[in-house]
């Protein structure tokens, strides 16, 4: 991996990566705070639609928390870059920046739009052996990153720690997004599609061990219809999953709603980190 | 004034908005963090060059110091914008985005760069006049912006409580990015320079009845040189103008500098602004 820019922030590093990525089959960016002196565990966070690894780390005012706690995190990009690949750069919800966190089928896509397996592998590995996390990470994210942290969290809670979303999609077979991003990467089979849906991963029976955080705007402006949340808290109540999901009176889906409760979740992942 | 967005941000409301400006003859943007309840006090903030309303009000993680406060904030664009004018768009570093809070003199620039009087007159009595005040107001702002903020403040302590500063230009009548721009909108008279050069007005003798803070960091890619921090330093010594200059090891000119000592600058200007 290669170091383009380091900012001291607080008590440690904002720094911006680059690295070659045998999945994706490109150069893949990434963001991360790194505080100075003992690392107590680490955070990966997803972003949502035409972000990339930048968005977070500049808008969402984590690293006050982060330093105080001595917590690592790490924002990939949000789709491979550089490539030209059918309709891919045509719509803010298709191709390059809205990967949705799954590995294609489709033909052209399959062979770079490994998003699931980029995360769970190489980003994963790359990051608890170049910072120091102990292999103690946690995830979370913003709406379709929302939708990543809780499919891949659910399908490895043994990665995982703790799993916490902002304005989460969560339940993408059944969102006109959610529709779009599937057809387009995985094609007509539904089953294939909901084992990227986090409702049917929890009717299905998948749980995680620790209580999941969902924070949720009223004002938002793709509640209720793209992010489904009453759904996937009933199928959560129905299986056992427990559950916090505070909706939050006019706050919409902007960075501004992120930056108001990142201390929150940052605190809720450290009580799960810390061990 | 026409509001263009409002996000709910911790107790409050992160805003932004147009108005015509009768002093540049365009529609000028800002942006505001408004918190709810009552308003303690205003702060401007002048930002840096390339900058427009938005760069602070979205990277300096203010507003949850601002809401807790009870503090208003209002965040001007840095030049007049929509216009054509010879060289405007030419460099980073003069015309658009680069109006260094000057009345310009120069032919075309006069009728429009008139940036001094449209943070001293329209900005500030629409801000105090829409966002109740109580015309309890400070200012501060980043390079560039530094720059404005000690010279506007020092040359009207009577509406500005309080001054404070990140990385700012203090010298600019001895520094290549004053040099281009003092010339360019105020012609070649030294005398002229020098009513807008912080270190100068210090030297002829204005003061600001309180402490003037500034926060300097040691690996900024502009100190010493376009920035000349001592001289302003000496100047205020000799003059006995009451200064805190902190040189912070490691930090850069970014806004991760900024958002890491920002908390500490708003209870600053909040002692004085209190009252």
């Amino acid at each position: 991996m290669k170091l383009l820019k380091s900012h001291k922030n607080f008590n440690g590093q904002t720094q911006f990566y680059e690295h070659e990525s045998d999945l994706t089959k490109t150069t893949m960016n990434f963001a991360v705070f790194k505080p100075d002196g003992e690392i107590k565990g680490g955070l990966i966070w997803l972003s949502g639609l035409t972000c990339n690894e930048q968005n977070f780390i500049t808008k969402a005012s984590a690293q006050k928390t982060l330093s105080d706690l001595g917590l690592c995190i790490i924002c990939p990009d949000t789709s491979p870059r550089g490539l030209d690949l059918p309709n891919e750069h045509k719509d803010y919800d298709f191709g390059s920046g809205a990967g949705f966190y799954i590995d294609a089928m489709t033909p052209g896509y399959k062979e770079h739009y490994k998003m699931e397996s980029y995360i769970n592998q190489e980003l994963y590995d790359l990051f608890n052996k170049e910072f120091n996390t102990s292999r103690r990470t946690s995830l979370f994210g913003h709406s379709m990153g929302g939708h990543g942290a809780l499919t891949l969290g659910l399908k490895s809670p043994e990665k995982y720690i703790s799993l916490s979303a902002f304005s989460p999609i969560t339940n993408p077979t059944q969102c006109p997004w959610g529709h779009k991003a599937f057809k387009g990467y995985l094609g007509d089979s539904q089953e294939d599609w909901k084992k990227h849906d986090a409702t049917e991963l929890i009717k299905s029976g998948k749980k995680h061990p620790n209580p999941i955080l969902i924070e949720q705007g009223l004002a938002d402006e793709f509640y209720p219809d793209q992010l489904l949340t009453k759904n996937f808290e009933m199928a959560c109540s129905e299986s056992g999953q427990a559950l916090h999901c505070n909706l939050q009176e006019g706050y919409d889906h902007s960075y501004y709603f992120i930056s108001t409760f990142i201390e929150k979740h940052i605190n809720f992942h450290f009580e799960y980190l810390k061990g």
